[in-house]
């Protein structure tokens, strides 16, 4: 035995503590940018998820997808529009929506989880009507705004060990498909599961002060000192709406929030299992 | 009350025995062709499957979507091959399956009978990898033959008052996915859930002695009378894969095939709850 | 395929709605008059039941027996009596209804609904005293009225699908036997068991205005609308405990209560899943 | 303290091995004779029944009630007839016997057990056709012989802790109604329950090797001995349907047959729990 | 039969009110003195328990062994030291504390009730940590006040229908073991599990109004009446931490305490199952 | 995030494979040696059979103690003596060892592990009669063999999410206690489990086909391989118990022996979660 295996070991066992404190919890985790888009980090977040379910946690996967959107649009000679930076989707967009989330990007991340196991299933908010939406706004068509997560679908997968992951597709009381923003989605349904911890995997190291300073990253806060930096005008346009979500699904019964830097390889193992200080975490 | 009441109300009762009959027992209907892709045909196929599960029976649909495949291929300026019949797919063929089966026939497939009930959840034979596939022919590219199906998902979805919805991409133990022959993955499914029945709705009026006779088309056989069929030479090319698929199920356990034209409204309920004769029926 | 068989199938499907809706809900059908004696009417009834009891409804059948009562007394020589209406019920009378309810008329019905499965069981309110009564008034002897229904016996029939038919016998705290009025009965046990629906099935069109008046029979009310009626003195005597019942149901939690004509083939059928306005409906 | 509460304990605790040995175990007892009809004895056999439930056995009590018949019958002004000792049973008696034995008896039984706790529910054949029959012998009329007992019911009712009263009622597979010799019955039930014991109550101390001889009473036998003692002619006439269904249910699984002495007081309890010896035993 | 068997019987049927009233509940008794020391009375005890338990009981054994620890002290060539009669505890101390408690008392009572049957299992407050203690005094060391106890194991133990045997070890939150007074343990763990019973086992024959005086002890009190003899100084030293635990729990929500004299044969059937008083009662 | 921590991360993930394939799997551990008089090793050993079950094995520990045992008889004066090198146990003995193993060993045990959560239970063969035992031979008085383990109070207490630890303590058919072999018994646990896995902690580095030359340990063998060795006297005689004993195990249903040398850090975790080769596997 080397040395190099006693240290692994001593690694394992520095786990404990935090394994024993996430065992039986949900955590949602918001899937995105360039985890989901490098095909080498895309495996690593799919062991850091099925080494999370092993462990007795309950992961729960939400993607969206606007460059797979945008970029099967462009395929099919439809060039993407967007107001307000939301993207217009009428009824041949909200169809190109479903084939490149739930047929293309969900697929993907399915199959890359179950490379390690056959734990994923892949979900839509269309199946068994568990993401319900209205319009957001008529100008953006089929665009939705979340009314109500029916989170028993979750719930039943969740106990029978699975890990769903939902690709955020909403749908209407007459069963009208909408596209539907991920951060807002994953927030929803970390509030309906009341979910120990909900975590956004971005393409940068958390919230910052003062942006791009690396410095600045706010490595601890809370609501009040999340709305402080927005109000204050600290904090990046495309960033403010998973702000605004953290704040609603902390207020919503969600235990803690965070904003982590995908690009790090297994950032969800830093995060969970080491005492490492990754990102920003948001207390209630 | 009127007389048209009374009447509704007696035919009601006449369903008595069928549904008692069927009452908790497993049925997969293999959808496709007119009963699909006609929208006031594929919802009174949605009322029926509904309809089937409210009065206690557990359908599962199986749809596969060749016509659909074929027109996003095109849409992306990509020509569909074929080799005997089979479709060559290459790797970003199987991306097209799945985008067209996955992200657009099973969702419209599911959001149909929702419209009716929050009852129906889409699944891919990726999701759990309930469906194992290897290659079938090297020509082909990533054309699958079922391996095995692992029942588990489905089971739990139908103990839980769910409709599965399956789109039969299937996946090899790599995880590499492959485009499955939909007739074959009903038959194979329902053999796994040891199912009471397997229904093909297709655009013919049942198997022909001489087709197009009408007056030559069985209303019963069996398993050696079907293979009596083909031997003679007597069925068409494209009727032979669910034929030989039927004689799979039906060897495998499955109690009763039928093959039903999807083009007559209601021919699910026809079949199941009133003593028409329709289609034609294979007994083991 | 007939003409005849696709409208068959077509008002299959337009039952969907209504089966979705009552799928799993309680329905306390108070059984008698015409719909009991009349065998063919009986065997009707018994199809409704059956049929209710298949598409996910749980239906309990209350009945008592007057007729049959005085029909065995006669027979065994004793002269039945009655004071306002009600049956003074000596000890000996008391053994002669447990016979007739007990002994005949519930053997009866049990038998009626078994020809169409073994889902029916009998119980009277001594079983597991389940019907717990106290005397009405010392005039009449054993005839009691109810103080309390123990549910947990017909509950735990329902959820282990039988269905229940209740003989109107009750016990006091020692053990005696009573006749108790079937009306007062059903509608105390469909307060206990917080059902959907309160069914009576009568020998008249519902509740009139001005009996016998056809046209003056009231289609739908509520609680305030029947307290109006009877203080109005619109209401025959007969009715009066019928309708009192069903103001002590609905304010106990009973969703809906229905005065139907049990002389109309297939009424509970027309009611429950069909458009057709038949009786009188009860609102709280 | 007095000697004899010190007594009383010890005694209590004398039946701890005993206690031990039965609990879980389904006792199935045929009740008739003396200890139905004196009220003393009745409630002695009622609190015993409750003692055996409440100390952890499952109690199934079976009764017929042929004098009780025969009472309503002439009361009814009907003479009783009878061929080789059966009743002969039309339409009009079989409607007597299940007022005798549904009505009055099971009911009287019924109440007796649940002055000492709500545990007591009364069943019939009929009930979920749990008792299917066929006709005995075409001179009779409705006296069926046992084609099959569906112990479902019984074992849902054991299961919940219910204790059974089943009236020897059957039904063929109309739906017709038979009348069906009691000791028959509580042998093909004791088989269908795999019961650890199955107990005749009867009026005489036990069989006889020379009747009245009472030193002649055999206290213990098994099946050979049982069938020596037929052959042999020692048995009394009335004794041997009892004796014959005892064999038949010690073939059929049941661990001991007993024939007691219905007119000892606690004579379940002398069996069950004392070293006494009690009537006469069989094993298998 | 003779007449003996006959008295047994009607003594067992008279205990049926008595073991209806317990059935089901759980009876906390705080074994010691005389009946845990003399092997006679230990299996007299043994014998109760189990029967307890066989006829529906819930019975959970605590104890100490005072003695036996000092003994053990003394074998090792340790003088047991006491302050205000608690015994001072160093870190030897508790390991013998340890063994007599958890390897020698706990060991005797689990094989003793064994010898009946297969129900008992030893447990101790370090066993998943289920009772919770802090220092009492600083002046005794490892000697505990409890702080909570921790149902679950026990709650469990008792679903499976085991016996758990509780010996007095307490932990504080870093794992160190602790002494803890038995009689207090008792109260606290009946209350934590909403005990019916909590009976303690002593060497006198009850609560005395005016001790050694056989007449004045005390039948029956109250919470209230118990305060005030302890306030009037007419109880024993001895006494006063059982009758505060007893006061306790009954507003803990324990439904009756008992002071019962152990050394009176079967003294638990005595106060459980017969009429005869014994000891003191006292009710909430 | 430093360098270090990247490399946890990884080596966290590195597990997942070993995580996954022994997910839900009984693992039996007999613990005994420097690993578990250490305490800075017993420490260990608690942290790594802690994490074995929360990342979803399901362990159970069994120990012996013979050092203890010695310890505590020369501390109460006893000189202990053997024959053919087991020892030598009296009436008197038997008492210490309980003492020594179940209140000693066992309660350390049990807190060592419940300072990293409460999932430790302590259990002795006597509790439920789990280990029946009858003597080895009258020389050595209460020294047993096993004869049976009955499983259900440990798999009752694997479901329920409980770590075991057996202290080897027998009992039998009267009752009485008996020391028994801790390797014997871990081995017949393991099997009666149908364990995947049992684990001897000794103070050896493995099997030696030459000790004490390091170079000649054995890292994989068979259960043939095994008994060629033991035949060939290339055993040390203390290993031989552990040995046959494995050969039994492995006989007996159970997947892999493991001999591993407990006084290196974490070689649980070693032998289970890296791939490290430590110690001697043996298959069947």
């Amino acid at each position: 035995m080397s040395t190099a295996d006693a240290g692994r070991a001593e690694i394992l066992a520095e786990a404990l503590p935090y394994i024993r404190e996430f065992w039986g919890r949900t955590v949602v985790v918001k899937y995105g940018g360039h985890a989901m888009v490098e095909p080498e980090l895309a495996d690593l977040f799919a062991q850091d998820v099925v080494l999370m379910h092993l462990v007795g946690m309950r992961p729960v996967v939400v993607h969206g997808g606007g460059p797979q959107i945008s970029d099967l649009m462009r395929r099919l000679g439809k060039e993407p529009a967007f107001v307000d930076g939301l993207r217009v989707t009428d009824a041949e967009t909200v169809d190109i929506v479903r084939m490149a989330l739930v047929g293309k990007v969900n697929r993907d991340v399915v199959t890359n989880l179950n490379r390690h196991g056959s734990y994923a299933v892949g979900v839509s908010g269309e199946d068994a009507r568990l993401l319900r939406v209205g319009p957001a706004d008529e100008r953006l068509g089929f665009v939705g705004d979340v009314e109500k997560v029916e989170p028993g679908l979750l719930e039943r997968m969740l106990r029978e060990d699975l890990i769903p992951v939902l690709a955020t597709v909403g749908v209407d009381e007459h069963g009208q498909a909408y596209n539907v923003n991920a951060d807002v989605v994953a927030a929803a349904v970390a509030a309906s599961l009341r979910a120990e911890k909900l975590i956004y995997l971005t393409d940068v190291a958390g919230v910052y002060r003062d942006y791009p300073d690396a410095s600045s990253v706010v490595s601890r806060t809370d609501v009040a000192g999340l709305e402080a930096l927005i109000e204050a005008g600290a904090v990046a346009d495309g960033m403010i709406p998973k702000l605004e979500s953290c704040v609603r699904a902390l207020r919503g019964g969600v235990g803690r929030a965070h904003i982590l830097d995908g690009r790090v390889p297994h950032v969800l193992l830093l995060e969970l299992f080491t005492r490492a200080g990754v990102g920003t975490m948001v207390t209630p």
